[in-house]
């Protein structure tokens, strides 16, 4: 029997399907691109497609089903959103109701999902560059801070832009800058580096998600777009149901981060 | 009395607003980025949206605003979509019904507008190259092609790619991928250089639209996708209304051209 690191992405899907792997999928499937998942009813979903083109750094798209599609065609040729997804959050109103691990009873043809990117893609890009990645290394969740920064808003979405936050030493934030604008597809270039003031971020030692991690002497605070944006922003929507991966739970792909490269 | 060709966006919208000017765009307001105007009943917009989402390089948004709305945000802080585009083409389910100078007495709450890049703006940028443009060079329309090449379906929407095709002197072709490359929001990069016939296309002086260019010995025929794919996708999908431009008949906006480009 293989560790499930050396899995492949469709055998971890496997798993996944059979309830055999209710775990959060960080450090599987290496090199393949892990996707945030939001699922809505019909009736947000021309508003949350629009928030998205409209907040492409937040909210990088891979891929959008149409109404009462469960089957991805971009990502994976084989996947099942009902059942690929370690955990899902099931969300009533804005409240997070239960967590299960498929949503097999719970679908109908009214909903839409959207498959969005995540910065593990960039992440290991960074590494393969001899950039560190403190919380990686600090074994914590990449700290998230909420700015004063408005997204353009789209129907009934709207809301602040969060960002994570990674110190990089001042001589590699260039490259960490390059580095990352290839991948616009999970979020791109920074949105801000510096003074985290001057995007409202009070304390870099309290972040709104996630952890505090070390800021070494010189290093200096670089901020990209978040995923958890479009989460925040369709809870405070409160549509009457949103299901969502469980933090850290992602759907892995056959598409590897590489592809998702600009060149 | 300034030329027309002297005037802001601005001053130009106010002049077509006014109906004083109901003539092709070309040339009009150098530096500044046109667009391609699709407008379809809601109960589209959501399949259009997604055709744009999964196809960018054919139908590169630039802006869409919500039902009902019909003054940008992006492209200019002033304009009325009702009344700034020099002609609109009215269709009923996908046939010609007629062109209007402004369509006030049609708009109502149920409709949605896109906005999509044209390739005017990568043109002007690669002329600044010394890069030839034969149709300018000819006074012709761009050479466009039906390709083998089918689209991503979207809902009800789905048909093969056109390109539009231009001659590149050999040693000119890598320049021209990498200039039209910065230009993402207004078709990017080339999907094809070389042999016609890979992607279909049989004889290079008959376009299925457009007129056929000269094409001097040894000059590479390079294909970029073309913004009239989205408009024979929806054409064939027969909504009960569609407004268009007229072709030619651009909306003028605020942004400029290089602010189009990537870097």
């Amino acid at each position: 029997m293989k560790y499930i690191q050396q899995l492949t992405p469709k055998e971890i899907r496997a798993r996944v399907r059979k309830g055999k792997w209710e775990k959060p999928t960080a450090g599987l499937a290496m090199g393949y691109a892990q996707a945030n998942l939001v699922i809505l009813p019909q009736k947000y979903a021309f508003d949350f497609l629009l928030f998205c083109q409209r907040n492409p750094k937040p909210c990088p798209l891979l891929e959008v089903l149409e109404p009462g599609r469960f089957r991805t065609e971009f990502l994976s040729k084989d996947a099942d959103i009902r059942t690929d997804i370690p955990r899902y959050n099931i969300y009533r109103k804005g409240k997070l109701e239960r967590t299960v691990s498929n949503i097999r009873s719970l679908w109908n043809n009214d909903l839409v999902t959207f498959l969005l990117g995540c910065s593990f893609s960039f992440e290991e890009a960074l590494l393969k560059a001899k950039i560190p990645i403190r919380h990686i290394e600090e074994n914590k969740n990449v700290p998230m801070f909420i700015t004063n920064i408005s997204c353009k808003s789209a129907g009934v979405f709207r809301g602040p832009l969060v960002v994570t936050m990674r110190p990089v030493p001042p001589n590699r934030v260039i490259r960490a800058i390059q580095i990352t604008e290839r991948y616009a597809s999970v979020h791109g270039a920074p949105i801000h580096i510096g003074n985290p003031l001057r995007i409202g971020i009070k304390k870099l030692n309290k972040p709104d998600f996630g952890d505090p991690v070390t800021i070494k002497k010189g290093e200096i605070p670089v901020f990209w777009a978040c995923g958890v944006t479009p989460q925040a922003v369709v809870m405070r929507a409160k549509p009457e149901l949103c299901i969502t991966h469980t933090p850290g739970h992602m759907f892995i792909s056959d598409l590897l981060n590489d592809e998702l490269a600009v060149y």
